[in-house]
């Protein structure tokens, strides 16, 4: 190579060696006859020096006019520091050069190469390579690398085998928006890209495959968010002759593995919670348990005493924030509109304080006693300082909006460190869930997903309480990885498309494939899927997956760095047999 | 699980445990008050039994109803066999069926599911998941498996860094012809899925990645055949501040170790040969080494003879074929008649053969003396016992149509033994070649492809001659791999791009942003990707790269079992801002 060390490997025991370093200008020093150059690569910086008197004064001549980012090689030997820097691993040494090489110049960047930039968002987007050349940037996909190693390595180790499904599949209707591709040799027909390679995955199993996985890329032609992307990675797994306690041991067994591996923590035994339970205890399906802050309920405590805002709700219930009691009337009112946000939806906010004296201050004290309130507080296990925090209405809209509202609390309370993790399975999801505006059933898994066979006598008249075989794997309040147990028999997963809307001949159409399959020995088989990008960005402490995507695409799901998508010729929209249709004038 | 050990599992050593298996009907015997059911899964095949007097009889009769293909769990106590099997690892043992369990059953497959079947093409494109049980379609699929784990395991090891690239990218118009994606959040513009990574890794290396790999699909538009499918995976590297012997000696190191890893095979160090030499001795950038049979040039000793075919010709060129001087008249018109046909273009074929006296017999006698004959025999280092092949005619032409009947030669006499592996580098590959439709050069491997330093000033008067820091890695007449070292330099970038026939808009609104990326600080770098599939077919002795797709599309692009591409809704050709032109009826 055009090196022979990288910018992050010499070491005091180097000194006196000849090296060739090869690396990006990082910065520059020109001060009482002495320059110093950081030489920067994928490994580390390394320090060059230049001395007036020492070094051939067109050498120092060469290095005073190297700008930032210049790409060079210099030769030098390497001697100990006079002023060590403890802060990088190189820090004891410097490069004396006697040659130096510009491999190639560079323009100004747009913005600065260091760990803390002055770029804004999208200027780092466009220019991404090299937002992509910054520490903390490079970190992440480095972290990414050693993620997806580490995934194989844990399922290699237990005979997963890895097969690449098709990307070019086949349109279906159900779930997410499918991205399509026009067929040339196929008039009028189309592609899709994958969801997920769902159906993949169940054939392999029929196929006898036995236990499967893939890190793949799915699609889904979504409308964007901070955290969504229209193209995303899955770890994809499925496994055959298992009941749910397999999946979950085996999985458990991975998040394990990955914690220890990739950061070194030691994760005890996932609790498990129902759907149920998480709806009723945190108003999430994915609770964030890294604190408890439970909800607890008040309606036979609170109702029929005269406040009618309670009086007249379906739900009351709260939260008890430990050691807020000493929030102020300004700090309050902004929760009271934190949970007005029509997002949040929740009428008002009641709020009880419990003074040092154990007595309780409420927000609708004219409606209870003193007594009613001690009752509250016995409800909360509150204590002297705690803030009880109460909402009321319907049912599902209060649970959310106090599981908003347990969120903000958390926040605000430092009760969600990013360095703790807390991982748990959420059990027992309902099979379907009722659509208003559709006014039809929704899978709420996926169709392919397996009641409960204990649940399967609701199927003709009490379908909404079907509980199915899914599981979510969540980690402080993100939902990181699903599955459940799937449907195996033909005439279950006929009657399923039935429950879902669909007629026999849409089935057939569109998953006939599948269930023929299933005549022809299908095992009981089940499987979950993780989102990689949402899991890397997890194990690296940020809440956007874009920082752990190499070239993400913007909130049009444009890629602006390479400007895609594009306007194509005339010729290839003949070649695929379509046309645009007239464009609106924008 | 459902089991407690597979059937591939169970020794001697187990003689009395109970097990429970789980698996699918392979075969029953039912003789002499014995019944007997083959159990396979992914593993292996363990033989259950049931024996009239000693296995209930519901039991007995639960096993007599089982069919081909029936999935089952059978529970019951592992015995020695009385005659044991040597074919397979669970030969020396046996179930003693105590609980059978149908866990689902199976119709008649349409075809034999076993290591023979007699299921032709189409029906087990169908039917590919059934196609996927039989254990040499298995293999193949653990093979692939094992040589992605191996990839890696060799580039991780030398500090490669996996990145994923964006399938969603824009259409350009070099190369083959893109797969495109309408954009429904940008009307009138759509994505287009990639032919290879090739711009984002080169932008990795601008980022000072410094060593890339990716194992990932990529997209090609184009007529198939046999060979090829429109998505196929590449191992995709890249590795900057080297030089092109710096990425020969990498790879040279990689293929190595798969030899070594998956096949125990040891490989010596691969020979180099250049371009030139290759169509010179071989008459193809990959020639088949695993046999020597060079092309010997006969101009200097066949030309001005008086025999017109020869006289006319740019080159008389031929082979010595070993020990084939026994070729009857009719195996020769059969070489004829190949040589003629329309696909390899040759005229006529000259034949000599070399008598067990040393004289030499030709089918041209009358132009040429004993001497002349004398001399070719010389020049082909001929013994008694071969048969020399000639072929005259323009310089080109004749060396491709001398390579098929070379490779012909090879596969007639036994020289292509699929267990033999040649590996060796093409290098020295033209930067550009010459398109007679279209009256302009073409880049020989990419737009990308730096020229050889020294061969630039060619640039402006004779560019065809110019030389490219490009080479393929070739075994067994098989391009597995190709690559170069890259353009960093924006201005030959610009230049590169005009010899192509670019406009300077033209090349700005394609690749402006890779030049742009140059400006900043783009190291020297170089790569290379080698077809995967191609790989596994070649390691896994198999011509077909099929053979190693687990769910491969038909010569019309189309997955006959999940029935894709097909129509989609009007709806959604709306949502794509698209409409289908007026097909043509058919």
């Amino acid at each position: 190579m055009l090196r022979t060390h990288t910018c992050g490997e010499l070491r005091p025991y180097n000194v006196n060696e000849e090296v060739i370093l090869t690396g990006w200008v990082q910065r520059l020093r020109d001060k009482g006859g002495m320059v110093w150059v950081d030489l920067r690569d994928r490994y580390g910086i390394t320090q060059l020096s230049f001395e007036e008197g020492i070094t051939l004064p067109e050498i120092i001549e060469q290095a005073r006019n190297l700008g930032r980012e210049y790409v060079v090689r210099a030769t030098g030997k390497v001697i100990e520091r006079f002023s060590k820097n403890d802060k990088i691993p190189t820090g004891a040494i410097e490069v004396k050069v006697t040659k130096l090489e510009v491999l190639n110049a560079s323009k100004l960047p747009p913005f600065l190469v260091e760990d803390e930039t002055d770029g804004g968002d999208d200027l780092r987007m466009k220019y991404r390579y090299l937002d992509l050349r910054r520490a903390p940037v490079r970190r992440n996909l480095e972290l990414r690398h050693r993620m997806m190693r580490e995934t194989r390595n844990y399922l290699d180790s237990l005979y997963f085998i890895e097969v690449e499904t098709p990307v070019l599949i086949k349109s279906t209707p159900e779930g997410a928006r499918d991205f399509v591709v026009p067929s040339r040799m196929n008039p009028g027909e189309f592609y899709a890209l994958p969801q997920s390679p769902q159906t993949f995955k169940q054939l392999l199993m029929v196929s006898g495959f036995d236990k499967y996985f893939q890190i793949v890329k799915c699609f889904r032609d979504e409308d964007l968010r901070a955290d969504r992307q229209p193209e995303f990675t899955q770890i994809d797994c499925e496994m055959s002759f298992v009941t749910q306690e397999d999946i979950l041991n085996t999985f458990e067994g991975f998040i394990k593995h990955m914690f220890a591996a990739v950061k070194g923590i030691h994760i005890e035994k996932l609790p498990r919670m129902t759907y149920a339970d998480a709806m009723r205890y945190y108003g999430s399906d994915k609770p964030d348990t890294r604190f408890d802050m439970r909800f607890v309920e008040l309606n036979a405590l609170a109702q029929q005493k005269g406040f009618p805002v309670f009086d007249s709700a379906e739900l009351v219930v709260g939260i008890n924030a430990k050691g807020a009691a000493s929030y102020t009337r300004k700090q309050l009112d902004e929760l009271t509109d934190f949970v007005k946000r029509p997002q949040i939806g929740a009428t008002g906010l009641v709020y009880a304080r419990v003074n040092e004296d154990g007595s309780i201050k409420s927000s609708v004290d004219k409606f209870f006693t003193a007594e009613d309130l001690a009752a509250w507080g016995a409800a909360f296990d509150a204590q002297p300082g705690d803030l009880l925090l109460i909402l009321a209405g319907e049912t599902f809209k209060t649970q959310k909006a106090l599981n908003e509202l347990r969120l903000e609390m958390g926040e605000r309370l430092g009760l969600r460190d990013k360095n703790v993790f807390s991982p748990l399975w959420v059990v027992d999801f309902p099979l379907l869930e009722w659509d208003e505006e559709t006014q039809r059933y929704h899978a709420m898994h996926h169709p392919f997903t397996s009641p409960k066979p204990e649940d399967l006598q609701l199927i003709d008249y009490r379908p909404g309480d079907i509980r199915a075989n899914a599981y979510d794997m969540v980690i402080n309040g993100v939902e990181v990885g699903g599955g459940s147990i799937r449907i195996h028999d033909r005439k279950l997963q006929e009657q399923m498309f039935r429950l879902l809307g669909f007629s026999t001949a849409e089935a057939e159409a569109q998953f006939g494939f599948l269930m023929n399959a299933f005549e022809y020995g299908a095992p009981p088989h089940g499987g979950i899927a993780f989102g990689f990008d949402r899991l890397c960005s997890l194990f690296g402490g940020s809440d956007s997956i874009r920082d752990y995507i190499a070239f993400p695409k913007n909130n049009s799901g444009r890629d602006v760095m390479i400007d895609a998508p594009s306007p194509i010729s005339d010729q290839q929209l003949d070649e695929l047999h379509i046309r645009m249709k007239n464009l609106p004038k924008s």
